[in-house]
Protein backbone atom coordinates (compact mmCIF):
# COMPACT_ATOMS: atom_id res chain seq x y z
CA UNK A 1 0.00 0.00 0.00
CA UNK A 2 2.67 2.59 0.89
CA UNK A 3 4.79 1.37 -1.77
CA UNK A 4 1.88 2.29 -4.34
CA UNK A 5 1.64 5.47 -2.50
CA UNK A 6 5.22 6.19 -3.21
CA UNK A 7 4.81 5.66 -6.66
CA UNK A 8 2.13 7.54 -7.15
CA UNK A 9 3.55 10.63 -5.72
CA UNK A 10 7.01 10.13 -7.49
CA UNK A 11 4.93 10.60 -11.13
CA UNK A 12 2.85 13.18 -9.38
CA UNK A 13 6.70 15.21 -9.20
CA UNK A 14 7.98 13.33 -12.51
CA UNK A 15 4.37 15.05 -14.29
CA UNK A 16 5.15 18.40 -12.34
CA UNK A 17 8.57 18.32 -13.86
CA UNK A 18 6.88 17.85 -17.00
CA UNK A 19 4.39 20.61 -16.83
CA UNK A 20 7.45 22.98 -16.13
CA UNK A 21 9.14 22.03 -19.34
CA UNK A 22 5.78 22.38 -21.26
CA UNK A 23 5.62 25.94 -19.58
CA UNK A 24 9.90 26.32 -19.86
CA UNK A 25 8.54 26.01 -24.09
CA UNK A 26 5.68 28.28 -23.93
CA UNK A 27 7.85 31.38 -22.41
CA UNK A 28 10.82 30.56 -24.90
CA UNK A 29 7.91 30.28 -27.85
CA UNK A 30 6.14 33.68 -26.48
CA UNK A 31 9.48 35.68 -26.27
CA UNK A 32 10.14 34.72 -29.73
CA UNK A 33 6.91 35.68 -31.04
CA UNK A 34 7.24 39.21 -29.33
CA UNK A 35 10.86 39.52 -31.32
CA UNK A 36 9.99 38.69 -34.05
CA UNK A 37 6.09 40.06 -34.36
CA UNK A 38 5.44 35.98 -35.72
CA UNK A 39 1.80 35.70 -35.27
CA UNK A 40 1.87 31.83 -35.88
CA UNK A 41 4.28 31.42 -32.62
CA UNK A 42 2.35 33.30 -30.78
CA UNK A 43 -1.33 31.56 -31.83
CA UNK A 44 0.57 28.09 -31.00
CA UNK A 45 1.45 29.25 -27.44
CA UNK A 46 -2.01 30.47 -27.29
CA UNK A 47 -3.10 26.88 -27.80
CA UNK A 48 -0.92 25.41 -25.71
CA UNK A 49 -1.89 26.95 -23.06
CA UNK A 50 -5.32 24.84 -23.18
CA UNK A 51 -3.23 21.42 -23.00
CA UNK A 52 -1.08 23.27 -19.79
CA UNK A 53 -4.49 23.83 -17.88
CA UNK A 54 -5.52 20.49 -18.84
CA UNK A 55 -2.84 18.76 -17.55
CA UNK A 56 -3.16 20.70 -14.21
CA UNK A 57 -6.42 19.79 -13.88
CA UNK A 58 -5.40 16.27 -14.35
CA UNK A 59 -2.44 16.24 -11.65
CA UNK A 60 -5.05 18.40 -9.22
CA UNK A 61 -7.97 15.67 -9.31
CA UNK A 62 -5.09 12.82 -8.89
CA UNK A 63 -3.47 14.78 -5.85
CA UNK A 64 -7.21 15.24 -4.48
CA UNK A 65 -7.61 11.32 -4.96
CA UNK A 66 -4.68 10.62 -3.53
CA UNK A 67 -6.16 12.59 -0.31
CA UNK A 68 -9.14 10.70 -0.09
CA UNK A 69 -7.71 7.18 -0.93
CA UNK A 70 -4.18 6.89 1.40
CA UNK A 71 -5.19 10.17 4.19
CA UNK A 72 -1.28 11.09 4.00
CA UNK A 73 0.34 12.99 6.81
CA UNK A 74 3.67 14.46 7.82
CA UNK A 75 5.31 14.65 5.10
CA UNK A 76 3.70 13.15 2.41
CA UNK A 77 0.29 15.42 3.20
CA UNK A 78 3.15 18.12 2.80
CA UNK A 79 4.36 16.55 -0.74
CA UNK A 80 0.64 16.49 -1.74
CA UNK A 81 -0.28 19.91 -0.87
CA UNK A 82 3.02 21.30 -2.18
CA UNK A 83 2.53 19.64 -5.14
CA UNK A 84 -1.36 21.08 -5.57
CA UNK A 85 0.27 24.74 -4.99
CA UNK A 86 3.20 24.65 -7.89
CA UNK A 87 1.01 23.03 -10.16
CA UNK A 88 -1.26 26.11 -10.06
CA UNK A 89 2.31 28.29 -10.04
CA UNK A 90 2.77 26.49 -13.21
CA UNK A 91 -0.65 27.02 -14.48
CA UNK A 92 -0.29 30.56 -14.07
CA UNK A 93 2.84 30.91 -15.30
CA UNK A 94 1.24 29.31 -18.90
CA UNK A 95 -1.07 32.33 -18.53
CA UNK A 96 1.54 35.17 -18.39
CA UNK A 97 3.30 33.09 -21.59
CA UNK A 98 -0.20 33.32 -23.01
CA UNK A 99 -0.30 36.96 -22.25
CA UNK A 100 2.37 37.94 -23.91
CA UNK A 101 1.68 35.85 -26.90
CA UNK A 102 -1.84 37.67 -26.63
CA UNK A 103 -0.24 41.30 -27.08
CA UNK A 104 1.85 39.75 -30.18
CA UNK A 105 -1.52 38.55 -31.59
CA UNK A 106 -3.63 42.18 -30.74
CA UNK A 107 -0.52 44.42 -32.55
CA UNK A 108 0.31 42.10 -35.57
CA UNK A 109 1.63 42.94 -38.39
CA UNK A 110 3.30 45.62 -36.72
CA UNK A 111 5.67 44.94 -34.09
CA UNK A 112 4.49 45.29 -30.51
CA UNK A 113 7.92 46.51 -29.07
CA UNK A 114 10.13 49.21 -31.17
CA UNK A 115 13.68 48.38 -31.48
CA UNK A 116 14.78 50.22 -28.67
CA UNK A 117 13.32 48.09 -26.08
CA UNK A 118 13.99 44.56 -28.33
CA UNK A 119 17.24 43.65 -26.16
CA UNK A 120 15.68 44.42 -23.04
CA UNK A 121 12.96 41.83 -23.71
CA UNK A 122 15.45 39.11 -25.18
CA UNK A 123 17.43 39.64 -22.07
CA UNK A 124 14.10 39.27 -19.86
CA UNK A 125 12.59 35.91 -22.51
CA UNK A 126 16.39 34.38 -21.51
CA UNK A 127 15.65 35.15 -17.73
CA UNK A 128 11.97 33.70 -17.42
CA UNK A 129 13.23 30.63 -19.45
CA UNK A 130 16.24 29.97 -16.84
CA UNK A 131 14.40 30.57 -14.04
CA UNK A 132 11.67 27.96 -14.90
CA UNK A 133 14.45 25.66 -15.90
CA UNK A 134 15.85 25.75 -12.43
CA UNK A 135 12.44 25.41 -11.14
CA UNK A 136 12.40 22.58 -12.54
CA UNK A 137 15.35 21.33 -11.49
CA UNK A 138 14.41 21.54 -8.10
CA UNK A 139 11.38 20.31 -7.97
CA UNK A 140 12.97 17.10 -9.52
CA UNK A 141 15.92 17.00 -7.09
CA UNK A 142 13.47 18.69 -4.21
CA UNK A 143 16.99 20.02 -3.53
CA UNK A 144 15.86 23.66 -1.44
CA UNK A 145 19.35 24.82 -1.81
CA UNK A 146 18.36 25.62 -5.67
CA UNK A 147 15.60 28.84 -4.21
CA UNK A 148 19.22 30.56 -3.99
CA UNK A 149 20.11 30.56 -7.65
CA UNK A 150 16.29 31.27 -8.34
CA UNK A 151 15.94 34.34 -6.46
CA UNK A 152 19.39 35.50 -8.03
CA UNK A 153 17.75 35.18 -11.71
CA UNK A 154 14.30 36.82 -10.04
CA UNK A 155 16.49 39.69 -9.37
CA UNK A 156 17.85 39.88 -12.12
CA UNK A 157 14.11 40.07 -13.79
CA UNK A 158 13.75 42.95 -11.40
CA UNK A 159 16.37 45.04 -11.81
CA UNK A 160 15.22 44.55 -15.99
CA UNK A 161 11.49 45.61 -15.10
CA UNK A 162 12.51 48.35 -13.26
CA UNK A 163 14.96 49.73 -16.37
CA UNK A 164 11.93 49.05 -18.99
CA UNK A 165 10.29 51.58 -16.24
CA UNK A 166 13.12 54.31 -16.70
CA UNK A 167 12.86 53.71 -20.12
CA UNK A 168 9.29 54.46 -20.34
CA UNK A 169 9.26 57.27 -18.77
CA UNK A 170 8.27 60.91 -19.72
CA UNK A 171 10.77 62.52 -22.16
CA UNK A 172 12.97 59.45 -23.04
CA UNK A 173 10.23 57.56 -24.59
CA UNK A 174 9.31 58.42 -27.82
CA UNK A 175 7.08 56.06 -28.90
CA UNK A 176 3.80 57.45 -27.72
CA UNK A 177 1.34 55.59 -24.86
CA UNK A 178 -0.39 52.87 -26.47
CA UNK A 179 3.60 51.04 -26.69
CA UNK A 180 4.64 52.60 -23.28
CA UNK A 181 1.66 51.10 -21.84
CA UNK A 182 2.21 47.54 -23.75
CA UNK A 183 5.60 47.39 -23.31
CA UNK A 184 4.69 48.06 -19.37
CA UNK A 185 2.40 45.14 -19.18
CA UNK A 186 4.90 42.91 -21.02
CA UNK A 187 7.81 43.80 -18.47
CA UNK A 188 5.22 43.43 -16.00
CA UNK A 189 4.30 39.73 -17.26
CA UNK A 190 7.84 38.56 -17.32
CA UNK A 191 8.54 40.15 -14.02
CA UNK A 192 5.54 37.83 -12.54
CA UNK A 193 7.20 34.88 -14.29
CA UNK A 194 10.14 35.12 -12.04
CA UNK A 195 8.08 35.41 -8.67
CA UNK A 196 5.62 32.36 -9.73
CA UNK A 197 9.21 30.56 -10.20
CA UNK A 198 10.39 31.97 -6.30
CA UNK A 199 7.48 30.89 -5.51
CA UNK A 200 7.97 27.73 -6.46
CA UNK A 201 10.96 27.22 -4.75
CA UNK A 202 10.32 28.23 -1.09
CA UNK A 203 7.19 25.50 -1.71
CA UNK A 204 9.98 23.10 -2.35
CA UNK A 205 11.11 24.09 1.10
CA UNK A 206 8.22 24.15 2.79
CA UNK A 207 8.39 19.88 1.06
CA UNK A 208 11.72 19.26 2.28
CA UNK A 209 11.68 20.94 5.81
CA UNK A 210 7.86 21.09 6.63
CA UNK A 211 8.63 25.23 6.88
CA UNK A 212 6.64 27.65 4.59
CA UNK A 213 5.12 30.67 4.71
CA UNK A 214 2.54 31.17 2.02
CA UNK A 215 2.66 34.80 2.44
CA UNK A 216 5.95 34.86 0.73
CA UNK A 217 3.74 34.34 -2.60
CA UNK A 218 3.19 38.00 -2.96
CA UNK A 219 4.56 39.91 0.41
CA UNK A 220 8.33 39.59 -0.52
CA UNK A 221 8.03 38.14 -4.06
CA UNK A 222 5.93 40.41 -5.35
CA UNK A 223 6.18 44.16 -5.36
CA UNK A 224 3.51 45.09 -7.69
CA UNK A 225 5.62 47.65 -9.94
CA UNK B 1 -15.71 13.31 16.83
CA UNK B 2 -17.91 14.49 13.44
CA UNK B 3 -19.19 16.83 15.29
CA UNK B 4 -16.40 18.51 16.07
CA UNK B 5 -15.03 18.39 12.57
CA UNK B 6 -17.72 20.08 11.00
CA UNK B 7 -17.72 22.29 13.52
CA UNK B 8 -13.82 23.25 12.69
CA UNK B 9 -15.09 23.55 8.97
CA UNK B 10 -17.84 25.79 10.12
CA UNK B 11 -14.93 28.00 11.77
CA UNK B 12 -13.19 27.73 8.23
CA UNK B 13 -15.61 29.13 6.42
CA UNK B 14 -16.28 31.95 9.01
CA UNK B 15 -12.67 32.62 8.93
CA UNK B 16 -13.01 32.98 5.02
CA UNK B 17 -15.93 35.50 5.36
CA UNK B 18 -13.45 37.50 8.00
CA UNK B 19 -10.76 37.38 5.82
CA UNK B 20 -12.99 38.69 2.44
CA UNK B 21 -14.23 41.70 4.88
CA UNK B 22 -10.59 42.69 5.34
CA UNK B 23 -9.89 42.96 1.71
CA UNK B 24 -13.04 44.49 1.02
CA UNK B 25 -12.29 47.06 3.36
CA UNK B 26 -8.20 47.16 2.16
CA UNK B 27 -9.50 47.77 -1.38
CA UNK B 28 -12.33 50.55 -0.45
CA UNK B 29 -9.47 52.09 1.39
CA UNK B 30 -6.61 51.42 -1.80
CA UNK B 31 -9.38 53.50 -3.44
CA UNK B 32 -9.42 56.24 -1.23
CA UNK B 33 -6.17 56.74 -1.28
CA UNK B 34 -5.77 56.81 -5.03
CA UNK B 35 -8.80 59.09 -5.34
CA UNK B 36 -7.21 62.04 -3.15
CA UNK B 37 -3.31 61.20 -2.99
CA UNK B 38 -3.70 59.97 0.77
CA UNK B 39 -0.31 58.87 1.53
CA UNK B 40 -1.35 57.69 5.03
CA UNK B 41 -4.42 56.03 4.28
CA UNK B 42 -2.25 54.58 1.37
CA UNK B 43 0.26 53.52 4.37
CA UNK B 44 -2.29 51.46 6.35
CA UNK B 45 -3.32 49.34 3.31
CA UNK B 46 0.34 48.45 3.10
CA UNK B 47 0.06 47.67 6.79
CA UNK B 48 -3.24 45.75 6.73
CA UNK B 49 -1.44 43.40 3.96
CA UNK B 50 0.05 42.02 6.28
CA UNK B 51 -2.29 41.05 8.86
CA UNK B 52 -4.45 39.44 5.70
CA UNK B 53 -1.51 37.31 5.00
CA UNK B 54 -0.81 36.61 8.85
CA UNK B 55 -4.69 35.27 8.81
CA UNK B 56 -4.16 33.81 5.75
CA UNK B 57 -1.41 31.53 6.46
CA UNK B 58 -3.27 30.50 10.26
CA UNK B 59 -5.89 29.39 8.35
CA UNK B 60 -3.73 27.21 5.72
CA UNK B 61 -2.11 25.68 8.70
CA UNK B 62 -5.95 24.83 10.34
CA UNK B 63 -6.58 23.37 7.03
CA UNK B 64 -4.10 21.34 6.71
CA UNK B 65 -4.11 20.22 10.08
CA UNK B 66 -7.49 19.33 9.59
CA UNK B 67 -6.31 16.73 6.32
CA UNK B 68 -3.86 15.23 9.29
CA UNK B 69 -6.25 14.89 11.87
CA UNK B 70 -10.01 14.34 10.06
CA UNK B 71 -8.61 12.63 6.38
CA UNK B 72 -11.52 13.51 5.69
CA UNK B 73 -13.04 12.58 1.85
CA UNK B 74 -15.69 13.31 -0.58
CA UNK B 75 -17.53 16.59 0.71
CA UNK B 76 -15.30 17.24 3.21
CA UNK B 77 -12.33 16.98 1.17
CA UNK B 78 -13.50 19.21 -1.63
CA UNK B 79 -14.33 21.91 0.81
CA UNK B 80 -10.78 21.51 3.05
CA UNK B 81 -9.43 21.95 -0.77
CA UNK B 82 -11.45 24.86 -1.96
CA UNK B 83 -10.73 26.30 1.32
CA UNK B 84 -7.46 26.49 1.07
CA UNK B 85 -7.51 28.16 -2.54
CA UNK B 86 -9.79 30.61 -1.73
CA UNK B 87 -7.61 31.60 0.83
CA UNK B 88 -5.15 31.96 -1.66
CA UNK B 89 -6.99 34.03 -3.89
CA UNK B 90 -8.51 36.01 -1.03
CA UNK B 91 -4.67 37.06 0.10
CA UNK B 92 -3.86 37.57 -3.94
CA UNK B 93 -6.52 39.93 -3.68
CA UNK B 94 -5.18 42.00 -0.85
CA UNK B 95 -1.98 42.47 -2.62
CA UNK B 96 -3.93 43.93 -5.44
CA UNK B 97 -4.73 46.54 -2.73
CA UNK B 98 -1.97 47.30 -1.48
CA UNK B 99 0.00 47.47 -5.16
CA UNK B 100 -2.78 50.36 -5.53
CA UNK B 101 -1.37 51.96 -2.34
CA UNK B 102 1.91 51.39 -3.23
CA UNK B 103 1.43 53.53 -6.88
CA UNK B 104 -0.64 56.27 -4.84
CA UNK B 105 3.02 56.25 -2.40
CA UNK B 106 5.43 56.63 -5.27
CA UNK B 107 3.54 59.29 -6.65
CA UNK B 108 3.19 61.18 -3.64
CA UNK B 109 2.76 64.12 -2.75
CA UNK B 110 1.02 63.98 -6.96
CA UNK B 111 -2.07 62.96 -7.42
CA UNK B 112 -1.08 59.08 -9.19
CA UNK B 113 -3.91 59.85 -12.00
CA UNK B 114 -5.05 62.66 -13.54
CA UNK B 115 -8.43 64.20 -13.13
CA UNK B 116 -9.71 62.99 -16.40
CA UNK B 117 -9.93 59.33 -14.90
CA UNK B 118 -10.87 60.06 -11.54
CA UNK B 119 -14.06 59.05 -12.27
CA UNK B 120 -13.33 55.62 -14.23
CA UNK B 121 -11.24 54.63 -11.02
CA UNK B 122 -13.90 55.61 -8.64
CA UNK B 123 -16.22 53.09 -10.59
CA UNK B 124 -13.29 50.49 -10.78
CA UNK B 125 -13.19 50.94 -7.41
CA UNK B 126 -16.96 50.02 -6.45
CA UNK B 127 -17.09 47.35 -8.74
CA UNK B 128 -14.19 45.57 -6.67
CA UNK B 129 -15.82 46.61 -3.14
CA UNK B 130 -19.11 44.81 -4.30
CA UNK B 131 -17.50 42.19 -5.85
CA UNK B 132 -15.57 41.11 -2.94
CA UNK B 133 -18.56 41.79 -1.18
CA UNK B 134 -20.73 39.35 -3.22
CA UNK B 135 -17.46 36.57 -2.56
CA UNK B 136 -18.01 36.84 1.15
CA UNK B 137 -21.88 36.39 0.69
CA UNK B 138 -21.35 33.49 -1.84
CA UNK B 139 -18.82 31.74 0.38
CA UNK B 140 -20.93 32.30 3.83
CA UNK B 141 -23.90 30.89 2.18
CA UNK B 142 -22.41 28.24 -0.13
CA UNK B 143 -25.22 29.70 -3.18
CA UNK B 144 -23.69 28.66 -5.99
CA UNK B 145 -25.97 30.88 -7.95
CA UNK B 146 -24.32 34.07 -6.30
CA UNK B 147 -21.94 33.13 -9.43
CA UNK B 148 -24.15 34.72 -11.89
CA UNK B 149 -23.95 38.13 -10.07
CA UNK B 150 -20.26 37.83 -9.67
CA UNK B 151 -19.35 37.38 -13.48
CA UNK B 152 -21.65 40.39 -14.55
CA UNK B 153 -19.61 42.69 -11.79
CA UNK B 154 -16.51 41.23 -13.30
CA UNK B 155 -17.84 41.87 -17.25
CA UNK B 156 -18.34 45.75 -15.87
CA UNK B 157 -14.52 46.00 -14.51
CA UNK B 158 -13.29 43.94 -18.07
CA UNK B 159 -15.71 46.82 -19.84
CA UNK B 160 -14.15 49.83 -17.48
CA UNK B 161 -10.60 47.93 -17.97
CA UNK B 162 -10.89 48.63 -22.03
CA UNK B 163 -12.49 51.78 -21.75
CA UNK B 164 -9.08 52.83 -19.97
CA UNK B 165 -7.31 51.42 -22.31
CA UNK B 166 -9.18 53.75 -24.84
CA UNK B 167 -8.56 56.65 -22.94
CA UNK B 168 -4.45 55.85 -22.89
CA UNK B 169 -4.65 55.67 -26.80
CA UNK B 170 -2.29 58.00 -28.77
CA UNK B 171 -3.52 61.29 -29.56
CA UNK B 172 -5.96 60.73 -26.47
CA UNK B 173 -3.50 60.78 -23.61
CA UNK B 174 -2.47 63.90 -22.73
CA UNK B 175 -0.62 63.31 -19.57
CA UNK B 176 2.43 61.81 -21.01
CA UNK B 177 3.94 58.11 -20.70
CA UNK B 178 4.79 57.66 -16.94
CA UNK B 179 1.31 58.54 -15.66
CA UNK B 180 -0.04 56.49 -19.12
CA UNK B 181 1.76 53.28 -17.31
CA UNK B 182 0.63 54.02 -13.71
CA UNK B 183 -3.30 53.87 -15.12
CA UNK B 184 -2.52 51.33 -17.24
CA UNK B 185 -1.22 48.76 -14.45
CA UNK B 186 -3.72 50.38 -12.35
CA UNK B 187 -6.40 49.29 -14.43
CA UNK B 188 -4.68 46.27 -14.38
CA UNK B 189 -5.11 45.58 -10.47
CA UNK B 190 -8.88 45.94 -10.25
CA UNK B 191 -9.43 44.03 -13.30
CA UNK B 192 -7.36 41.12 -11.42
CA UNK B 193 -9.32 42.03 -8.51
CA UNK B 194 -12.61 41.10 -10.42
CA UNK B 195 -11.08 37.78 -11.49
CA UNK B 196 -10.06 36.41 -8.71
CA UNK B 197 -13.95 36.72 -7.40
CA UNK B 198 -15.06 34.91 -9.90
CA UNK B 199 -13.11 32.20 -9.36
CA UNK B 200 -13.69 32.37 -5.76
CA UNK B 201 -17.41 31.75 -7.00
CA UNK B 202 -16.50 29.07 -8.87
CA UNK B 203 -14.41 27.39 -5.88
CA UNK B 204 -17.40 27.50 -3.97
CA UNK B 205 -19.31 25.95 -6.81
CA UNK B 206 -17.12 23.03 -6.67
CA UNK B 207 -17.73 22.81 -3.21
CA UNK B 208 -21.48 22.42 -3.74
CA UNK B 209 -21.79 20.47 -6.41
CA UNK B 210 -18.13 18.88 -6.69
CA UNK B 211 -17.37 20.17 -10.24
CA UNK B 212 -14.44 22.74 -10.44
CA UNK B 213 -11.95 23.33 -13.85
CA UNK B 214 -8.83 24.99 -12.12
CA UNK B 215 -8.21 26.23 -15.77
CA UNK B 216 -11.51 28.99 -15.04
CA UNK B 217 -9.00 30.58 -13.20
CA UNK B 218 -7.10 31.73 -15.39
CA UNK B 219 -7.95 30.79 -19.42
CA UNK B 220 -11.97 32.31 -19.40
CA UNK B 221 -11.27 34.55 -16.27
CA UNK B 222 -8.13 36.80 -16.86
CA UNK B 223 -7.86 38.09 -20.59
CA UNK B 224 -4.51 39.28 -19.67
CA UNK B 225 -4.91 42.61 -21.42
Amino acid sequence: MRQVFHDELEQVAADLVELAHLVAGAIRQSTAALLDADVQVADAVIAADQEIDRRRNELDQRSIDLLARQAPVASDLRTVVASMRISGDLERMGDLARHVAQVVRLRYPENAIPDEVRESFASMGRAAEEIVARAADTIRTQDAYGARAIEQIDDRLDELHRDMFTQLAEGTWQHGTTRAVDAALLSRYYERFGDHAVTIARRVGFLVTGEFHPSDDALDVDDGV
